[in-house]
């Protein structure tokens, strides 16, 4: 597989995530910082996200619980967006924030659900 | 639901992830940190890991993607360990660390394959 | 003890550090992530801060050089605020944040010095 | 080597790095966090970054890749704008943060990279 | 101050914690890495550690907790020891691993535990 | 390009950065975990480490900056004696670990100037 097919492939697994949207952080690095927003899309999206041994929903809600756990919250809210999006219920997700009270600690579980309260607030009608 | 019942519930988490063993470091902390072993034996394991939220599967794969992605390789194996004991495939925990490049970096998905290889000779009859 | 009496107890310790108030972040948490907001006051301050062994002073000392140390400012505002509710000096919170530089680095210093700073500001009359 | 020698040695380090100019973080901790300020100026850019074993274009893409890598945004900017100021291109410090997605994964790098977007827009005349 | 003068008194401060000896790890250290035993010596212990705003207990107690929160158990173990030889109790050292679940969860709270058993055994007569 | 042709050029990087012999690890993590050393070849070594924008020395040297900063010693090791290979000097090296004192603190550069001691001994005929 080319890079170029890779970087179609994670392409196509972010409009399956995201509602068919590309992702906007990504499309703005592309001009600034080529190679990581290539790196991003043919590596990250491309051939990690797009492997077949674990269905989206199990992706993502694990995705939610390491970037809440090293506390990079904006990468968390972008992915429990998607996790949204592939029917994963709000409930699940703040389960996994209880969760990562345990591994990671109170601030890091109470920072993120401060980050889902208003991704939650953003999605309603 | 009082201190005690919640432990007792913890133990029986515990057992129900474990083969019906109690947890030998558990056992070992109770004399000399008796708090943090109740601690974890009433709130982590008795409060957190009982909620029914989660199916066991996804609590454990999200909890060893959250381990994996900290540098706690210990515990990542320890709940490596339960999520194989429920069910989950060597497969899908090599998933989880493939994913885990991402979020945190090539040295702890390196790491924690390296504990996973340990945990799957252990296993092996 | 219960949970209801355990998390009472939580109350009790927030009032106490927070000049008799109820912390406004938690309040706004129960709503949406009631576990988060019980866990918190029942394990993390019922259980946990309520125990006697140290002294208010110490453990808030403590506590902020622990936020400090892993960046975690806005918990170390808050948990500053209630060591000087407490009678530690500015000068006391000032000497815990320049102990910082050698195990953390100068960058979580130099951050917490500017929560701190800021903290300070709010208090003046 | 008095303290006050290692002082005035440090700030002719941050003039000879911030195009003769002091820094003005750094001018405003000398108040309220006095030693914290002397520890900056005299320990870290006084004896360290004043030490002639490293080039000052590689410390600064050293520090940069190291800042990058703990996630302290705020000071990887400062030192970044020292790199371009002795000489450093845009193009290498781009590079710096492209490595940065091997040791500490895709969240470091992408901030980093928005953070030096910010940096270099600043810059332009 | 001189440097050697910061030397000196950081020596003294070593000896004041240590029993009256010196530091093993630091003597080691002298050799091959001459700045970084001297920035040890001068900056951390002779500089930050003499400061006379906190009690040795407290300094001790609060270093104890941020080096168990980031992980860093060898150089918790050491200043445990100091914290001991300074009349602070086994039982306040584990009050404050207790404590470090709650900013940076029960992993680090637990692998701290273990370093004191350890630290406790080995100064047992 | 291919992803064969991408871990052909990591390959390459490796035996040119190892004195013409593959990575033990990279090998022994192939069969059990064959995504990860595809990924750790192909991406981390083939596309990030291949790219021209800067020399071996300068981005090797950045490369154990971060890894010390974070606290990967095992894979600072490794870099470090690439590094070496390389031209840089053990001089070079130190002056890396002395910087990290300042973004990171003590124990992350007293822990990498043990390693570095290690490597060192280990390259002695």
């Amino acid at each position: 597989m080319t890079t170029e097919e890779r970087a179609k492939r994670g392409g196509e697994v972010i409009r399956s995530l995201n509602n068919g949207q590309p992702q906007p952080n990504l499309e703005r690095m592309r001009e600034e910082f080529p190679f990581l927003a290539e790196a991003t899309e043919a590596y990250a999206l491309g051939d990690v996200w797009s492997r077949p041994g674990l269905d989206t929903r199990t992706r993502q809600l694990a995705a939610v619980a390491a970037f809440a756990a090293i506390g990079e919250t904006a990468f968390m809210k972008i992915h429990a967006g998607y996790a949204l999006n592939a029917g994963v219920s709000e409930d699940e997700l703040k389960e996994i924030v209880y969760m990562v009270t345990v591994p990671a600690g109170f601030p890091r579980a109470i920072t993120a659900a401060r980050t889902l309260s208003e991704l939650f607030a953003e999605r309603r009608p």
